[in-house]
C-alpha cells in the first residue's frame, strides 16, 4: 500500500538529534520512549555517542540496519544534503520539521524545490515541511512531542499545529474519542491531500477522516480520491481562508476567483465530504459519525424533558433539512400508558415532568420510539444526566440504568440516539456510560442538532451515491481529432479565441444542436446563405480584431430580403472599416433570427484549485444584478446536471410563469452535459461563454458562443498550481 | 416605580404551603430559608399549623401584617377564589404555579379570563401562570426552588423553565456572571413582557436583560420599550418556534403569516435588540455585552499563537461584518521589537512562538495594539491558559500576571477584549482572573468571535440611535377627519374595501402625489374627464361586486379620442352586466396612461404580534417568484424607508441598470413614508395594495391602489391577540 512504509514505519532516525530538552531533536526521542513506540529509534547527530540512553550516530548511513523514516530536525539550509544521505540509505520517508520553504515566498521556493528534487531522486516520500510532525497511534510512532494524544478510531489530518491541538484536547476533555494517525500536512511539497486520504481510506482502523484544510495544491485529484473515500467512510472537513483577510492570514496563494469559495464547498459536498462551516462542530462532527450509522430516511424524533429545549431543537433540525414526523398511533398510544397525562406525544414528545422521580423512563420512551417506522433517528434534549445531580443521587443509578438499556438499543438496532445534556460538563457517570456505548453527548443544543442532521445529510449521500458523478477525470477522446484541427488552426494563426462560427461547429461536433455558420466572405454569399435559412436572418462580422461586434456596428438584426441582406453585408463592411482601419475582416456570418424564450448563460471557466467549472443562470439581470447562479466543478453527470437548473432561485421561471410555456429542461440538461464533455476534451479552451442561450418548449438555441484558448502565460500558471 | 411592589416584595405568603418535600409549597418555603430572604414569609394551609418553624394560617387574612405578594401553589381551578381571597388582603401582586390555563385552549381560556378579571378586580398583578415562578437575587426572594442561584447584574426573563436552568447552569459553569432577577413569563396572562422589561430597564443593579421568547402578545409595546431600554443597557433575545413544528412544540398561536419571522427580526433588532440565532451563543452574549464596553466604529485586532484559530477568526469577523484593519507603522514596529523575527505584524498578530518561554508578552501586545488609533478592540485567540498546564508550572504565574494587566487596560482604557482559550474547559487561575476582570473567555472560537462582534453591532446600534424610529405608536390625527369620512361612507355601505378613486384621495389627503380619479356615471362625463388628461387615457369600472376588473372586461387601455373613450365605456358597462348581472356598478373612473418605468410593490397589512407592517419589492417575478421583498413593522423613518430601498437584491436596477435612467428614489422613499403615516392615521385599515407602483426619472405613478377595511369579524380577531 503506498505511504504505508512512512506511516506505518518500523524504524526512525531522528536526525538533528539533541540533548538539549528544548529541541525538537530531543522531545521526539523523549516522547517515542516515554509512549513506548513499537519500533526501533535511532538518535542522529555527529556530536552526540548517545541521547537518553539510545546510541547515537554520526551520519544516517552509520546505522546497520534498515530505517524506514527519518525525522528530519535540523534547520531548512542543511535539509537538501540530509535528504541526500538520507536516499543513500534508502528511508521511505521523511518528515521534515522546518518552516522556511515556499510559505516565505521565492527564495524558499527555490530550495523547497531543491529538495523535492533530491527527494524525489532516491525516491523518499517527504511530510512537511514546516509541519508538526506525524503520529501513528496505534504503533505509539508519536513524532510530534505531545503526549497523552487518545487512542481511537479517527484519522486527523490538518494544516495547522494548533488547530490539532484544538482537536485533540477537545477529543481528550469532552468525549471518549481518539485517533489513529495524526498529519499536519505543512507546505504539501510532496505527500498531497489525497494520498493521505486514500491511505487513511483503506486503514481498517480509521472509520472517519477529520480535516483541517486552509487551500490545497491537487484539488481535482482530492476530489476524486474523497469520492472513493467517502463510499466506506465519513470524511469531514473544516476550510478556512475564505476572507480576504483570512487569505492573509492563512498566507495562501489561491487565486480569488469571485465565488470560489461556493464552488469548493458544492466540490466536496458532491464527493460526499461533510463540510463543516463552524469550529465548534468540527470534532463533534467527526466523533458523531465515526460513533453511529448514518440515517437513510431523513425522519428523526425529538424526547424533550421541557418545552423550550425541544422548540429550538424543532428549529434547528427544520433549518437543516430534517422531518420530524408524526409518530404512529401505536407509539402514541404506547407513550401514553407510560407518561403523564400531561405529556405531549406528537414529536417532539415533551415527557413533562414524567422522568421526575424516574429518569430511567428516558429509555422505555427511546424504545417506543425508535420502533415507530416513521423514526429513522433519536435526538434527546434536556436534563438527562443531571437528574442525580440536581435531585437525588439514587436518580443518578435510575439514569446509569437508562443508559445501558440506550447503549444496547443503538448497538442492536441500527437507528442512532445522539443527546444533549445540559449536564454534560459536569460529567456525570450515566453520560459517559452512553459515549461508552457510542452515543455521542452534547452541552450545546446546536452542536447536538447539527450531529444528527449530519447522520441523515451522509445517510442521504450514500443513498443517492451511484447517481453522483464519480469525478474520474479522464480527457474523453471522442470528438476530438477534428475538434483539434479546428482549435489548432486558430492557435497557428496567433489567436487565443475561435471565431463564432469555429466555436459553434466545435459544439456540433460533439452532438450540441446549434445553427452552423458558415463564413460568407461576399454580399453573394451572404445572400445565398440568407436563402437556405427559413424566415429572417442575422448578420455578424467576423474578425480577430473585432471583439465587440454589436459596438464596431458589426450586427445587423431581422433581414428578410436579398436586398436587406446585400445592404447588410456591405453596411458591416463599411462599419468595420471605420471602426478599425487596419482590422483583419474575415467576412460575417449568417443566423436565423431566434425566436423569443427565456435567456440563460452557460459558462466554463478555469479554477486554480479544481480545474474546469460550469456556471449555469438566468439571463439579464437575474445574473448580472442578482447573482442568481449555480457553480460546479466538471465533470458533470445527469442528477448534478438537473440540480444545477433547479437550484438557482428564478427556477420557477422555467416551468412556464405568467401562462408563458413552460421550457424544454430536458435540452438544457442535456446542453449542459454536452459543455462538460466539450470542456473535458479540450484542455486547451480556457473559457467557454454561451449567451445567451434562449430556451423554446421544444428544444434551446445558442445565439452566440464564445471559446478562449489557454495563452502560452495561462497554460504556465496553470502548471505552476498543479 | 410599577412592579416595584411585586418584585421587590418585602413579604410573601405562599399558598399552599406543605409539609410534603416533593412539593413546590414546601420547596418554596424550604428555598426561602435557605437562601436567606430578608422578607417576611407566611405560610398558608388550614390544614397546618406550622410548617419549617413557621407559623401556618388557615386563610391569607388571618395574617396579621400587610403581604406584598402572594405565592399561590394550588390547583387551576382553585385560582381565582385564592385571589379574591388575596384581593381583600391588598397584595400587589401574584404569582400562579398551575398550568391548566390558556395553553389547554378553550376551557382553560375561560378559566385564565375568569382568573384575570378577579385579579384586575382587586388591583392585583399576576406572574403567570403556567410559570416555574421568579426569583429576586438581590433580596435571596427565590420563588423558584432552585438553590445556588449566582447573583450578579443580568436580569433573566423567559418562557421556558428549561431554559432558564440552561442558562443559570451555564453562567454558574461557564463564567463568573449571575443574576439580578428571574421571571418566568408563563402564559404572560397580566403581566406582560414589555412591564417586565421596563422595570429591569430601570433597576440600577441589571447591566443586561437576557431573554428567551417563544411568542409574544403585546409585540408592539414591547418594540416601543426596548427601544427605550437598549438606548441604556443591552437587551439579549433568543426568539425560538419558527418552523411550524417548532410553533407545534411552542404551542403558539401566532399567525403563520409567510416571512414573519423576518419581520419580527427586523423589528426586534431596529428596537436595538441583539437577536442571537444561535442558544450557545444566548448566554455568552449577555456575559460579554454587560461586562464590557461597546465598540464603537467596528475595527478590531486579532492577537493570536498559531495560524489556525487566527485564520478562522478573520474568516469568522468579517463574515459578521467586522474590519480587520492593518495596523499603523508604529504599531508594527513595537511589535517587532518585543516578538520573533517569524511572528507576523499585520492583522492577525501572530505570534509565532515568541510567547513560548513568556506568555506574559501577550499584555505587551495586547498593550501596543489598543494603543493603535485604528483599533477598537481585541479579540485573543488560541492557547492562552494553557501555557501552565502544557509546558511548565512557572509559566501560569506569567499567565496571571498577563492577565492583572490586561484587566486593568480594559478597565482604563474602554477598549474591549475578548478571550478564546483551547483550554477554558481546564480553569486554570489565569482565566478566572480574567473574568474577575470582566474579560469573557470562551472555548469556543465561533462564540468568541459572535462576542466581540456584537459589541461593534451594539455600538454601531448607540451610535446611529437618533436616526431611527423612535416606535411610538401614537395615530397621526392630520388629515384624518376628511379621511373618516371617506372610511365610513365605505364602511356605512357595508362594503370592507375602498373604490381606487377614494383609496387614490385617501392618498392624497396625506400629501401623496396620485393622480386622483373621479367617478364618471355617463359616457359624457367620461369623455369630459378624458379631455382635461394629456395624453390617451384608461377607463376602469367602479363596482363593489367587481373585484377583478381586467376579468370582467372593465378595463380598456390606451383610449386617443372621444368615440374611443365613449366605445370603451359603453363596451365596458355591457361587459360588466354580462359578467354579473346584478352587479352594482357606479360607473367608471379616467386615469391617464402611465410611461413605462421600474415597477414596485408596496404593500400594508396587520401582523397578529406586532400590528401594521410594510412590504416593499420589485414587481413581477422579482416579488413573485424570487420573494425579493423588505418588511418593517410600521411606522418607519426616513433612515428606515431608505434601508428598505436599498435591502432588496434587485436594488441596483434602480440606479439605472443597463444604460436606463435612474428611477426617483427620493419620491419612493417619500411614499414609503407616506404610506406609514395613512395606516398610522387609520386603524380601520386592514390592508391597503399599491401594486404596480411605476417608477419614473422624476416622481412615482401609482396605478392602482387598493385598501381593505377590517371587517367586525378580523375586528374581533385582532382585540383577541391584544
Amino acid at each position: 500500500m503506498p505511504l504505508q512504509r512512512v506511516l506505518d514505519a518500523d524504524s526512525v532516525a531522528v536526525i538533528g538529534a539533541s540533548k538539549n530538552e528544548t529541541k525538537r531533536g530531543f522531545q521526539a526521542i523523549d516522547t517515542l520512549l516515554a509512549e513506548k513506540y513499537d519500533g526501533k529509534i535511532y538518535p542522529v547527530n555527529p556530536k552526540e555517542k548517545s541521547i537518553l540512553g539510545l546510541p547515537c550516530y554520526a551520519n544516517i548511513n552509520d546505522i546497520a540496519e534498515p530505517v524506514d523514516i527519518a525525522l528530519v530536525a535540523t534547520p531548512a539550509r542543511t535539509v537538501p544534503a540530509v535528504l541526500a544521505d538520507c536516499g543513500r540509505k534508502g528511508v521511505a520517508g521523511a518528515v521534515i520539521l522546518a518552516g522556511g520553504f515556499g510559505e516565505l515566498g521565492a527564495a524558499g521556493r527555490r530550495l523547497e524545490d531543491e529538495m523535492v528534487a533530491v527527494a524525489r531522486e532516491h525516491g523518499i516520500r517527504l511530510i512537511g515541511p514546516n509541519t508538526s510532525g506525524m503520529m501513528n497511534l496505534k504503533r505509539n510512532l508519536n513524532l510530534v512531542g505531545l503526549k497523552n494524544v487518545p487512542r481511537g478510531d479517527i484519522a486527523l489530518l490538518t494544516q495547522s499545529g494548533n488547530m490539532a491541538l484544538t482537536l485533540i484536547t477537545e477529543a481528550k476533555l469532552k468525549s471518549r474519542k481518539g485517533f489513529t494517525y495524526y498529519v499536519g500536512v505543512g507546505n504539501e511539497a510532496d505527500i498531497h491531500f489525497h494520498e493521505y486520504l486514500e491511505f487513511f481510506g483503506r486503514d481498517p482502523d480509521t472509520r472517519a477522516v477529520l480535516m483541517y484544510v486552509e487551500g490545497m495544491r491537487e484539488g481535482r485529484q482530492f476530489l476524486q480520491q474523497a469520492y472513493r473515500t467517502t463510499k466506506n467512510k465519513p470524511v469531514i472537513l473544516l476550510k478556512s481562508g475564505r476572507s480576504s483577510t483570512g487569505k492573509r492570514s492563512a498566507g495562501s496563494h489561491t487565486g480569488a476567483l469571485a465565488g470560489m469559495s461556493e464552488v469548493a464547498r458544492g466540490a466536496f459536498q458532491r464527493a460526499g465530504v461533510i463540510v463543516i462551516e463552524n469550529s465548534d462542530e468540527l470534532f463533534p462532527a467527526a466523533e458523531t459519525l465515526s460513533s453511529l450509522p448514518p440515517i437513510r430516511h431523513n425522519r428523526v424524533a425529538i424526547l424533550a424533558d421541557g418545552g423550550g429545549h425541544a422548540t429550538i431543537a424543532a428549529d434547528l433540525l427544520t433549518d437543516l433539512g430534517l422531518e420530524i414526523p408524526q409518530l404512529g398511533d401505536k407509539t402514541r398510544r404506547r407513550l401514553k400508558e407510560i407518561l403523564p397525562a400531561q405529556a405531549s406525544v406528537p414529536n417532539p414528545v415533551d415527557v413533562a415532568g414524567g422522568t421526575d422521580d424516574n429518569p430511567a423512563i428516558f429509555a422505555e420512551c427511546a424504545k417506543i420510539i425508535l420502533a415507530d417506522s416513521n423514526v429513522d433517528g433519536l435526538l434527546v434534549v434536556g436534563l438527562f444526566g443531571g437528574y442525580g445531580i440536581r435531585f437525588a443521587k439514587s436518580l443518578a443509578f435510575m439514569e446509569e440504568d437508562a443508559a445501558h438499556r440506550m447503549g444496547r438499543m443503538v448497538a442492536k438496532g441500527r437507528k442512532p440516539i445522539v443527546f444533549h445534556s445540559l449536564y454534560s460538563s459536569e460529567k456525570p457517570h450515566s453520560l459517559d456510560l452512553l459515549r461508552y456505548y457510542g452515543i455521542p453527548v452534547y452541552d450545546s443544543l446546536d452542536v447536538a442538532c447539527k450531529c444528527i442532521s449530519l447522520l441523515a445529510h451522509y445517510g442521504r449521500f450514500l443513498s443517492s451515491y451511484h447517481a453522483k458523478t464519480n469525478f474520474v477525470f479522464n480527457w474523453r477522446e471522442k470528438a476530438r481529432p477534428r475538434g483539434e484541427a479546428i482549435i489548432h488552426r486558430a492557435a497557428s494563426e496567433g489567436r487565443t479565441s475561435l471565431f463564432e462560427h469555429e466555436a459553434k461547429k466545435l459544439l456540433a461536433l460533439h452532438g450540441v444542436d446549434v445553427f452552423e455558420n458558415q463564413l460568407a466572405t461576399t454580399a453573394d454569399e451572404a445572400v445565398a446563405f440568407a436563402e437556405r435559412v427559413e424566415g429572417p436572418v442575422a448578420l455578424k462580422i467576423v474578425s480577430p480584431d473585432i471583439l465587440h461586434k454589436s459596438d464596431a456596428g458589426g450586427v445587423m438584426l431581422n433581414l428578410s430580403s436579398q436586398k436587406a441582406v446585400r445592404r447588410a453585408f456591405d453596411d458591416i463592411m463599411a462599419n468595420a472599416r471605420r471602426f478599425n482601419k487596419t482590422a483583419d475582416i474575415r467576412g460575417v456570418i449568417v443566423s436565423p433570427m431566434v425566436e423569443a424564450g427565456i435567456e440563460v448563460i452557460i459558462g466554463t471557466k478555469i479554477d486554480g484549485q479544481f480545474g474546469p467549472v460550469i456556471m449555469f443562470g438566468m439571463g439579464g439581470i437575474l445574473v448580472e444584478v442578482l447573482k442568481d447562479v449555480a457553480f460546479r466543478v466538471l465533470p458533470i453527470s445527469p442528477f448534478t446536471a438537473s440540480r444545477m437548473i433547479e437550484e438557482i432561485r428564478s427556477a420557477p421561471l422555467l416551468d412556464g410563469y405568467r401562462g408563458q410555456p413552460a421550457s424544454d429542461k430536458k435540452a438544457l440538461k442535456k446542453l449542459l452535459l454536452k459543455c462538460s464533455e466539450l470542456i473535458e476534451s479540450y484542455p486547451e479552451i480556457e473559457e467557454m461563454d454561451l449567451n445567451p442561450v434562449i430556451l423554446h418548449p421544444q428544444g434551446v438555441s445558442i445565439v452566440d458562443a464564445r471559446i478562449l484558448l489557454k495563452s502560452q502565460r495561462s497554460g504556465d500558471a496553470n502548471a505552476g498550481d498543479a
